[in-house]
């Protein structure tokens, strides 16, 4: 690998821990082709969407098929002190993937089946390497859906790790609130279940949601039950251009302080309209715009949709569009999701570097509209997007990875974006997660006493810091 | 005290633990009057609702009026390793408050300020000794409320660390989705902050919903932010009888699965029915019957409301009656809060036993009809009421508390009653928490891995053992 030395202020716990030869013998003994030590397939499991500088790849990869598989694992890793690292598709954005520490990756995407379907009580319970459309294709025959959505097609066991969440969060919530129970392999290599399937608990600890968003720091995730819900009898999906992002947003605010049950409400702004009309060859009006959808009865989505038209319109929203059929909508959601790609296309050989902020609705203008005005005054290209209903929005800021001034640039902002967040009761990320990037804003945010209690638990559950070390926070 | 020496099975972790006169002199000096060593006070924060024997009562209340008191007698208690005891209003049910291995009760109850109320971003932060009446009182003017209604008028700062939920929770959620951040006093008694105002968050481990749900056993909670909702611009409410329970559970399994988003769906059985209208001079027909609430635009609680009637009318429900002014709907509520009451007076003298098992909506028939027929063999006096929507009922056995078969009687329902309830995937307690009472049910519910590693992480933040020790689970 010819990466560069990460900068320590990225990176701060870089260092390979030794991976004694008898490991990978025990393990190439067990999983004979699915312990793989080939350079293309441990680089391949070394990174992730993010734009850090690369480190060296885990030791060995392991594809898992069961959650015996990856209990042997981490049982051998424990007796060897040495890092195991989950992988599923590899779309994280906060460099959780890097084995920063050296170690083994475990990949789950083998362990891909849908478990039990439980329509009756809606639920379900899959193994962690199962990705959200897959899971939507399978439970496509009974009415129910898996609304979380973070864009990526990412599975649910990382989607668990990282707090997951995306366009329908504003009405379902996000995986901290869809997650009912996991089974988790500990650091020792025992299996535990945390929760039933029981619609809300008292008993004990809450470690289901202790695990949901610990990154992998805390156990690897082998079975995930979610609550499913039944598709909306009526979904209507609407496009409206604003003559600013500062009437989008206040559009916005006005839709939630209502408290209209909107089901996704997204702001793209209009840089990232024209990147998007580029890439999928669209002709969408290049202006700041929501895409908006309504789940409910017919009667009930007629009654969102025209509070929500007469909204934009006092905030000279205009060309409110409606796409009521399947395709329409699939179009316009395809659009949104395609904003990451359209915006890496617009400048061949970037990175994106993206930020996470979330606010109270109450301030999400002030906090969006001074990064952006910091963002166009910075002269870097950049993209915003946001699920702006939540008071979350991402710009991605598009570096080119050989020029460490504009990353340096890039870093700045995001820095002032975030400190601007913080000010404003907001947190460094909505939905991204921590990993190596964040750090230093986990303890601005929380304050170092919340931040020594996690650095407790981690040490309790996992004593040899084994599992995916040197993320959320040193030790 | 002539209390009677409590069995151990039910008292698993009692111990007296020296509490220094160093110590009590040190908080006299501090707190003055606001620490109390009376016996009638002493007694008072020594015990709850539930109908444990009584211990000996803590060795002295101080009565905290800020967060730095807590700190404070945190401290104290820390260095002279004895145990601490929050208090809110005593409402409890399953022996949190109970001094079992003695120490100082810190009662919060002066702790009732509205701290600030983000009535735009639809939360407030409350001091921890708020009650949720008070809350919703208090902030009437601002359009919001605060629906979280166990029944009793607790504190927020006890119904977080319960867990808390009742009769909204099938559409609003529980405590564990409704706070946003606590402010939490450790075992060290430092000061930390769990989360931030943002509606979600990715940002490290998930300490709120850790100290959600964690019975005082990890910290004290001194501030509670929570979500608030826009008061429903419609609001009916509907009381429908039914020729038997099952009818009753089966309309509920049907509106759950067809997705309606009903607010509440109480259960009351006709035994109850009879108590409530004995208590309260009422005349509701005595049949199990459904007590209902709909929210929503006024299109909206009609379309939902005639669903529901239409799922009724199959199951042979009849006399559906509407109750839409407010104060038919407070009469209809207050019925439904005063079944403890009620079911309490009906046998002098007794004290109430009871279970809060919750199942998969799907098993909710299985479980409750086998548990009606149990008890209705075992020939002891029982009410039987059940926020049904979310598979959770509540049965209170009546018991003479002198009279220890009736004491066994009604414990041995109650575990066969959870038995079942855990072999159709359910949970121990829906609401009301493990304290004292369902120790081994945990174990059995999530099994000892679970376990470890919640006393792992107790171990950790409690190194020793001063957090309202002895519940939850043994160390």
């Amino acid at each position: 690998m010819n990466a560069p030395t990460p900068s320590t202020h990225l990176l701060p716990d870089v260092h390979q821990r030794a991976v004694p030869p008898a490991l990978i013998e025990a393990l190439k003994a067990r999983f004979a082709e699915r312990c793989s030590t080939a350079l293309v397939v441990r680089e391949q499991h070394g990174r992730d969407e993010s734009a850090f500088a690369t480190v060296p790849p885990p030791a060995a990869v392991v594809f898992a098929e069961s959650t015996a598989d990856v209990a042997f694992v981490v049982k051998l890793a424990s007796e060897h002190r040495v890092p195991v690292i989950p992988f599923g598709v590899g779309s994280s954005l906060e460099g959780h993937l890097l084995a920063v520490q050296g170690g083994i990756s475990i990949d789950v995407s083998r362990m891909n089946q849908v478990l039990s379907v439980n329509a009756e009580d809606l639920t379900v319970t899959v193994q962690p390497g199962v990705t959200r459309k897959q899971l939507n294709e399978e439970i496509k025959s009974t009415g129910l859906f898996f609304p979380i959505d973070p864009g990526a097609d990412a599975t649910l066991g990382g989607m668990s790790a990282t707090r997951a969440s995306g366009t329908n969060a504003v009405r379902y919530g996000t995986m901290r609130e869809n997650v009912l129970a996991l089974e988790v392999v500990t650091a020792s290599g025992d299996i535990i279940r945390t929760g039933t399937r029981a619609k809300k608990s008292s008993a004990g600890y809450d470690l289901t949601r202790l695990m949901v968003g610990s990154e992998g720091t805390l156990g690897v995730i082998t079975e995930v039950t979610v609550k499913l819900y039944p598709l909306p009898e009526a979904i209507s999906a609407a496009i409206c251009s604003f003559p600013s992002i500062e009437a989008a947003v206040r559009t916005t605010i006005q839709i939630i302080q209502m408290g209209i049950p909107i089901a996704r409400v997204e702001l793209i702004d209009a840089n990232t309209v024209r990147m998007v009309n580029a890439y999928a060859h669209l002709t969408l009006r290049e202006e700041p715009l929501l895409l908006m959808e309504f789940h409910g009865s017919p009667a009930g989505v007629k009654e969102q949709a025209e509070l929500v038209q007469e909204i934009a319109s006092e905030f000279g929203g205009n060309a409110f569009e409606w796409a009521t059929t399947p395709e329409e909508r699939t179009r316009l959601w395809t659009a949104r999701h395609n904003a990451y790609f359209a915006a890496i296309q617009s400048k061949p050989g970037c990175r994106a570097i993206s930020t996470d902020t979330c606010v109270p609705i109450s301030r999400l203008a002030d906090c969006l509209l001074d990064s952006v005005a910091e963002a166009d005054a910075s002269g870097i290209p950049y993209f915003l997007v946001g699920h702006v209903g939540d008071g979350n929005f991402h710009f991605g800021y598009l570096i080119d990875p050989d020029k460490p001034e504009e990353r340096e640039l890039a870093e700045g902002l995001n820095q002032a974006l975030v400190a601007r967040a913080l000010r404003l009761e907001g947190t460094c990320t909505g939905e991204h997660g921590v990993g190596l990037h964040k750090m230093d804003f986990l303890v601005t945010e929380t304050g170092a006493g919340a931040v020594d209690m996690m650095r407790s638990i981690k040490r309790a559950l996992d004593p040899h810091n084994i599992m995916n070390p040197g993320k959320i926070f040193t030790l």
